[in-house]
């Protein structure tokens, strides 16, 4: 027994959960008058957020809610979203974001799924939510959001509810910080979707790692155009309450009301997959805002192209490029720029910035590993493995479902499913989903490396590629491409062009153009572009290779 | 019963226990090559840094360190200062950074009390250890630092004791976070320091918030001017690792070497008491340099006088005003920065300033409290209470007292014995201390202590000492002394007297002869005697005290 070990236990002075309420709190104490969430002409301050919250929670608590119950929303970025996600919490209930693109079954499966004890639902959202419910056996109640002066609905109004909840109720830390704080379901490529269960323990933590890697400030302005229903916004709902900053919310992601808001609001940071940054570098001339500062904006879900990141920082943008998934609170990698590249070529930048990059701060550990023995793999850039992640930032696991959680911490690590090399320098860059690999005369073709020449050709605005079954390779790239509303050009130019871009035997051999089917959460669907590839091999029969 | 409460546990890929080791092994593998620490010619990259820590680590653990032992350490603000910061905890051992200003006495005191396994002891303070050692009954073996190229001395050097290491040790996290990791020992009021057990999640947590609340990113460049033996350097040991940015060490806290330091890398954050300030103020011409960045300098210990922040700021510093303690980690409140008063006039702003501020992030609770019954005083800005915290960063308790423990910790809150105000803006101002502490130099001076050696001089008959605001110092130790009636002697002879029994620091550096003021209880009147000390000093200006 040490000395230390003697009279040194924790109580009430020195031991505090670890919770995002307290973020809120602290603000609502330090930056009571700053603007906390705008709205358009909404502007709600520090202090008036944490009376509304408070107010949300007693009405809750009336409505039943308590301890471990499920309080469902469907919205967008509006700032009810951000009341709930302290409101709920500080019940120690737990927030449910459901995705505002799901179908109604989807919706339905959800609510009877996480036990919704109440729904707070956006008017916009009425008819899916309605027809979700409808389906239900024991339908919760619903609280209907809607936009001010709207004639009544059917059911209890989002402010009227608000109005019967004590303003001086108690936001309350958690018992444990091991306690659930949200639940937000991932949309699987197969079957229903998992719900993934974070903690307010991670969810605080990665809050503090998005600040700190972020830089964000009491003068940092932050824009929705990440969704709030994507991992909790990858914990920004938290992170920018930590900093003292402002949210900024917005209904819809189009370019002129997110270049208004960024010249109007002084916009500092924000976040997107991108689509988002796409969308803004084919804005119509119209809906361009020039601004005097520089926009931070942290990209993911897939590698950002060169050339997107060069049109962004064009136009004022600083591109960070993050990845994570739903199950560790959003980001888990950062492309974390270094200090000695500043000097790089634009070309060379963006070839170092499409990597996944190194941990997270405060992410214990990003290895890349033998998805079976689960040995580390060399930092050589060229052995593939899967990567794997080891954190307080990693989820509770799966609701209801100890099989999923099971197989996806096997072996004391988080297995992402993403496969991957580490480079020599420690950075760690996906090559493919495990199940987006191209295996052609017996070599790995990567789709993202295909999908980056078609992209860096002038007329592609949106390219996938996935395997076409092949007599002779075995499987074969087959490109979809989407091109510019202006442009147009020939599949013989497009394999022409990869040819000068890539080694022969990865470029695409099939080009089909037209729009791209996507999943409610935007992701591509690959399955159904690979079924649309089998079906057109199936009716070609085998086709005559191109020379290598 | 919850549905969450089902199958959702803890695990080795989700739950890692919270430890400032976890900051060095992301840096060295993010930054592998950038200059972790630098002194003088010195440069240690990361990857070198953690090659280092390993080494000692194993050569600690060698020598018969293991968990819940001490390591104490002696040195200024050098390398091996910081490797000790992240070897130690390592091991799961506490290390023991003591005061370079202490005396033989205080400094064998503290060897005994922590029953320091090791001590590693800089050649600078070689005579002052081995007189500390020479009182003990079985002194630890000593590690002697010294420069390079310097003859060999008695004990093991550093550097072969190093090499004696093994470069693949683990460095270990803790297996709770609630482990200690370093021993701070503060002047308390009575005569011997207490020790103040600090652990791997406060310092995990304050790291993080001083990385937040200073803006630290991979780019800085962090100059070592606050003492780390000053509670682990108020956690910037393990902050500036956070951040991955660069360490630059200092032995000696002078003009020229600071100047030249951020003149020649580039430094742009830095810490120090009020005295550090003054000193670049008032550095001479010929020390001097001209640089392009602003350099942001936090300060505590004594609110920063208005002439002293724009004097600051001419010279291209931006000051952050805190307060803190070494029970909690350093900085516990910060003079948060509001936006809203940029335009604010300078005299005005300093004003603000001057205030010790609001709750550090991360922080759970500053507030003003009735010191005995804790009811919370009104935020009017002039109702007097005690500052009380309650934070993951307050200290786990003093070492083997377990009576000053309790009462520090009295009704669940940590009294830091300081009075304060709490202003309708909700920022605490600091007002009057309730304990018997000078702060002279960011050192804590117990008055009793100085108390104590006047009255072992013959002539002395009562003896009483309190602060008196210095231009300089924060403040000084005045004494106000009544001599025996046959007696006689000269404030030069008091002064000489007390320079034989304690660390010059500690010595009162005026001395005032009369009879004292008394209570109808005959308690001596310190408040008189402060109001006394403070008119007298009024002409240089007074100066509020704060804690760093």
């Amino acid at each position: 027994m040490s000395i230390y070990d003697q009279d040194l236990g924790r109580g009430p002075a020195n031991h505090v959960p670890l919770s995002p309420v307290s973020f809120l709190h602290r603000a609502a104490r330090v930056f009571p008058d700053r603007a906390a969430i705008v709205h358009g002409k909404r502007r709600i301050t520090y202090a008036e957020m944490l009376t509304r919250c408070r107010r949300l929670a007693s009405a809750l608590a009336r409505a039943g809610v308590g301890k471990g119950d499920t309080v469902a929303i469907l919205a967008p970025n509006i700032p009810e979203m951000l009341e709930a996600h302290y409101a709920v919490p500080g019940l120690g209930a737990v927030l449910c974001p459901i995705n505002t693109r799901l179908d109604a079954a989807a919706i339905g499966f959800i609510l009877r799924h996480s036990e919704a004890r109440v729904f707070l639902l956006d008017r916009e959202y009425a008819a899916a939510g309605a027809a979700a419910l409808a389906g239900m056996d024991a339908p919760p109640p619903v609280i209907d959001i809607a936009a001010p002066d709207t004639p009544a609905g059917e059911a209890t109004d989002y402010e009227t509810f608000l109005r019967g909840g004590d303003p001086d109720h108690p936001l309350r830390l958690p018992d444990d910080e091991w306690q659930a704080i949200t639940l937000n379901y991932t949309s699987g490529t197969t079957g229903n979707p998992k719900g993934v269960v974070l903690h307010h323990r991670g969810a605080y933590l990665n809050a503090a790692a998005n600040a700190l890697a972020f830089g964000l400030s009491p003068r940092s302005v932050y824009l929705w155009t990440l969704p709030m229903f994507h991992c909790d916004g990858w914990t920004y709902t938290w992170a920018v309450t930590l900093a003292g900053g402002t949210h900024v919310c917005l209904r819809r992601v189009e370019p002129a009301p997110i270049f208004a808001a960024i010249a109007a609001e002084g916009v500092t940071h924000m976040c997107g997959a991108p689509v988002v940054l796409t969308l803004l570098i084919h804005a119509p001339a119209e809906a361009r805002r020039v601004f005097p500062q520089t926009v931070r904006i942290a990209t993911g879900g897939a590698a950002p192209p060169s050339a997107v990141i060069a049109g962004m920082e064009a136009m004022g943008f600083a591109v960070t490029h993050l990845y994570g998934l739903t199950e560790c609170y959003g980001p888990a990698t950062i492309c974390e720029w270094q200090p000695a590249l500043d000097a790089m070529a634009p070309a060379d930048k963006a070839g170092f910035m499409a990597r996944q990059g190194v941990g997270h701060p405060l992410l214990e550990e990003a290895s890349v590993r033998d998805p079976d023995t689960l040995a580390e793999m060399p930092a050589d850039g060229t052995t593939m493995g899967e990567l794997m992640l080891r954190s307080n930032t990693v989820m509770m696991g799966y609701l209801k479902n100890p099989e999923a959680t099971a197989a996806a911490f096997r072996g004391g690590l988080f297995h992402t499913g993403d496969l991957a090399v580490l480079h020599p320098d420690n950075y760690i860059e996906i090559k493919d989903r495990a199940k987006d690999i191209i295996i052609s005369g017996g070599e790995n073709i990567s789709s993202l490396e295909v999908e980056e020449a078609l992209y860096r050709h002038q007329a592609v605005m949106e390219a996938a590629v996935v395997a076409r079954p092949d007599a002779r390779w075995g499987e074969t790239p087959q490109a979809f491409v989407t091109l510019r509303p202006d442009a147009s050009t020939t599949a013989d130019e497009i394999i022409a062009w990869c040819r000068g871009q890539i080694a022969h035997y990865k470029c695409p051999r099939f080009v089909t153009f037209g729009p791209l089917p996507k999943t409610s959460t935007g992701k591509i669907q690959k399955f159904e572009l690979r079924a649309r590839a089998r079906a057109e091999a199936d009716q070609n029969g085998s086709v005559q290779p191109s020379r290598l």
